[in-house]
């Protein structure tokens, strides 16, 4: 039975007061107007816990005091009434934990990324998805932007021609100074390996680097020589690296990613090319795609409905007529959209899912283990989850 | 019974399958999550109604065949249950119709620009809301973009000295052909007079024009000099125009609104300089905002929650750090979060109103009087409503 | 005895320290090694005269003391050594005197803009030359750009359609404060009736704008409807102003030049729309021309040597393959390449001429008579000169 | 006893019809009107070379039949007729020879880069005009942009702190295909290991990424750890690499240079971080330097006389106020104006020279060298010449 409503009940564990994303999530979630937020345990602090549930007009009794009971609670709900899917907005070492819990209680799950914090829980978690029959979503927002999927399609339909080079590179400043000293939270908890894992900036944005290149190009990472650095005394995890590298396709590239690139925001691009032309992409503009072609021939491609030059599933995920700018959270809801129908109407859920994730596992793994010479990424070898991209 | 979730219950006329503006506005409404929709009357075909209300998840009951039926039966509903504000999408000749009888049966409304289709009718209307206690928001979607209020500001606390030239251009390209006679159904109303009124392209982005040079500056535009045209055969209304205009600061400027510059997509743009320097904003960059000094410094700024050089009030209307897009949809769910928040908690309602509306009306008035000769805008003497930006 | 080396001798009125506009003008004539200066009469100021002389490597008996004997000396040197052309860089009240007296005395003639100061003796120097066969180009330097060029033929080839719309504004900030208060030289005469003419701005860069508006169009703009504006206490001259016009090709038009947008540096921009498109140029990025087309399409144009996509005639205009920017020296630079060439090699004179600065000085006359009501521009009938591009 | 007109003689070898950057020396030669070229050896080919004589004004007896003679028959002129120095536009291969010939007659030098073609023979120029008093400018003509020069003022004034990061990248697409393989005459000699030497991107533009980041920075980049590569079925040369880098400073880096990045152009980007800020800077747009501070400020300066925030030396390279754009030309200009002020009037010669021309070998060795490990730069032990840049 559905709710007469049609929107599919979420929960969320994370994203109380002073937390960044799990706002962020909510509002993507909000967009489309096909979920609707029944439950949460927003904080392990009680008083932010409740507020923000109260803010967000939840019933006390589904605000809970922490994500195990919220789950227990939850699933022994008449079916109609409790949660379909959680959101996981909390620091990196609680993702594979709730996760798990989560899918032993049936429920879906909808992923801040990365996926976890070692390849081998990940690769665990992968497996063990690939078995289920529920749906994982993770959030690599970037892969929402309507325009990097057209580039996927151009270089998949030999628009490029043999891609030869990629280079993808994010650029941020606010770690620059010892933000964490200061009180911070989320440069407090991103900065330290209990709750971050191993890595800092590769687990934060680099794995964004990553993810944006493979999956425009349509190749895999195989290896990689990358140097990290960590700049502030004290700070115990990478701040930034870049690599060079190879793929599966015959292509070599760099990526980087830094958060002490002091005065940047957060300027993620992606330039690939192949023997016919290129294309190069700004998460900072992302409604425009630019197209060069080998014979100088430079062509704009805008985000909007009513282009018609662009591929029907580019349009599908825009809302606005060319020109009305659609930015991050509108990126973030085509996910959470997509991901709300596989489960009310049972389409294909090709949103970046538990396969992605534990390549960004294997990619934050090698980085760390470069130091400065040519690594393998060390993919397990797994069968793929029904969640996700296919090839 | 439902009111726990402390939402502002919204009905709405208008935005059927088809339309444009409508999913907008919804989406819009969502996007903070303070806003539920709990009825409609879609479009005037039955079927299309019915579809666009179920996709809602709206139960059949609250999808009604006309908006006089809609307003008398949610009006009867109990005070906890109905409807507490309309939003209005419809073609332009009914919005000072349906808000008549919205605010007859105590409705709060939410209303697409322009006001009206006439000087009289918005005058009437303003008379009537300017003695009354509900409110009344008006989309001027492009007011509610946070470096717009920035500019504002600036302009204000004098960053830019005594302001001397306004220039204010919206460029479109969409009616560059005759698409109205194509079958499309947004370029059909709006080039029917019987629709849209006595002006096409001055009402639909000519008052965004005006809105903006009027919102930044502070100043008042008191008079104009305008030729409208009309670039295809058969074509009744406007879709081309520009003014010289005078303020009553002592400035002068100039006013382009055009829907045949073939290509272009919603290119407003602002620019205005005064002794010590000049602004310039872009809606298709809205996360910019260029500041020149007399000197040639030239300091980019950039809308974020971080940017501690943002005033709070610009800060107070973004979600996300600087480097994450926010674009047209997030301008337009700052008018209705705080609409909802003007009704829900009695905060004041700063955004765009009928006050706004009325002087849009007498531009358009003026810009159809000029014939290229100067003529004064007539504003009718009015109490101003509560609702609205204090100067 | 010289003249084995092929290069114009060319002889300069104007240019001394603290001028502006002359050492552009060597630089111009310098850089494609066809020219050469032998003499010349640069300041009123025998010292600065006789310093900017030896600095440019002249001997001292070709550094005259004023320009009367400068003509009358050289006219007297035997033919092979003689000036061939005069460049003059004065101050716009002796242009025309200048001219004239370099005609008597059968020299060519480079002449800063514009041609002169009133329309009757503009009118006059045209009729004089349509009857000579002496060449006679003005430094209408923005019509030297290449993708200028290129953006006329485009539209002359119909790749817009039938032009409806064009925008031409020329933003300055430089005389937004009182310059020619503190001993400014260039502010000083340009601000200033007796040497300047009856116009500040429109002579300036109003001329600019117009030019371009008619070169790249190729239509003439017939009528107007002009404010002008002057923002510093006593002041003489306009220093802003904004025309709506309409031209005999049926179009119609905004323009716009002002030297008081503070912070502004030379913020000339072109915009021309047809039924199919339109195209964009800024003077400050000019290696670039953006091309809409109707339906969405983006393209843009690029100088370059290597851009087969640019017509012959554009890529003639250029020394270096797209990426090396050319900027203004360089679109100087091919009008004086053009203008020796048509001296030393017969070639046709395609630059800007006298039938340039007569339709200029008419918009000059037309905008100072406007005050805010719709005026025909009075074109003298006349023999076009042949020296210019032709239709 | 100085010619009357007090311009350095100069000669040339190569840059007849069909090359490149022979026209690109003499136009920027030209410019400022200090240099005049005397004679020359333009080509191999005796009609070419005779030709582009002729059509450069030379009379046929300074029109020499290969370079050899050339440098005989004016070292043997009288003093004040012969040439001063001469500029080397030839192959890589012959660079070093011809400099050595000219050294041995008495000349001073300007090359086209790199500077030669083996480590070895460059370390054996450098010392000899280490031991001698003749000035040898090399044509590193991106160092010549003034903006390039603030930002080098500004990291040195310590306006961002510590360096930490460098990322430099030079992507053009121009050999994407195999442009040797269809008679283009720049892509054969630049393929071909007998005159280009042992490197193609690396000699023809790695050395300007090189070059710039170790200027800005003041840092020594002292080990590397890069990849080659070669798209080209035959291309013997690399037409692409990268490398990870770190400076003697502390700081590291990635640095890409680029042929087969199809569609671009010449896209030369710096991007710098400190502890305090950055600085971005893009050849494509030489008038612009992105200034970005840890709170997020963001301040463009602009290149023109007239901006009072550039320091003296970048003013002194410029010749126009901001926004009338100067180019690679100018750039390449500045070089010639203070390479001939250093020999016609003793000003020091601080323009790139052959200590730059020794690191950048050095570099391209070590790029050769390393095949994905991490590479020392090897630079022999030498004394600093008179010509260069200090630190």
């Amino acid at each position: 039975m559905r709710q007469p409503d049609n929107k599919l009940r979420l929960g969320m564990v994370g994203g109380g007061e002073g937390a960044f994303i799990g706002a962020v999530h909510r509002a993507a979630a909000n967009l489309d107007g096909r979920i609707r937020l029944v439950c949460g345990n927003f904080s392990r602090e009680p008083d932010n816990n409740q507020r923000t549930g109260a803010s967000l007009g939840l019933t006390a009794n589904r605000v809970y005091p922490d994500w195990p009971s919220m789950i227990r609670a939850e699933a022994a709900l008449p079916e109609s009434e409790r949660m379909q899917a959680l959101s996981i907005v909390t620091p990196n070492q609680l993702h594979v934990p709730i996760t798990e819990a989560a899918l032993d209680a049936g429920f879906h799950v909808f992923c801040e990324k990365p996926a976890g914090i070692t390849l081998a829980e990940v690769t665990r978690l992968q497996r063990r998805l690939a078995a289920s029959d529920r749906h994982y979503g993770l959030a690599h927002t970037y892969l929402g932007y309507p325009l990097v999927h057209q580039a996927r399609h151009m270089v998949r339909n030999g628009k490029l021609g043999q891609i030869r080079k990629i280079y993808a590179d994010y650029r941020q400043g606010w770690l620059a100074g010892g933000l964490e000293y200061s009180g911070n939270k989320q440069a407090g908890w991103r900065t330290d390996p209990s709750q971050a894992g191993a890595s800092g900036c590769m687990a934060d944005i680099g794995t964004h680097t990553f993810g944006l290149a493979e999956f425009v190009s349509g190749h895999k990472i195989t290896r990689l020589c990358a140097e990290l650095h960590s700049h502030i005394d004290g700070r115990q995890l990478d701040d930034d690296g870049s690599a060079l590298f190879r793929t599966d396709g015959g292509a070599s590239g760099v990526l980087t990613a830094s958060q002490v690139c002091a005065g940047e925001e957060n300027d993620l691009t992606l330039r690939i090319y192949g023997e016919h032309g290129g294309l190069e992409w700004h998460q900072m503009q992302p409604d425009t795609l630019v197209h060069r072609r080998a014979n100088g021939d430079i062509h704009l491609l805008r985000a909007g409905t009513d282009r018609e030059y662009l591929l029907p599933t580019t349009r599908h995920s825009l809302r606005l007529p060319a020109g009305h700018p659609e930015g991050y959270l509108e990126a973030m809801a085509n996910l959470y959209r997509d991901f709300a129908s596989a489960i009310l109407d049972g389409t294909p859920c090709a949103i970046p899912g538990i396969d992605n994730g534990l390549r960004g596992m294997a990619f934050i793994d090698a980085m760390l283990r470069s130091g400065g010479h040519w690594t393998e990424l060390e993919i397990p070898s797994t069968e793929p989850h029904t969640t996700g991209v296919k090839a």
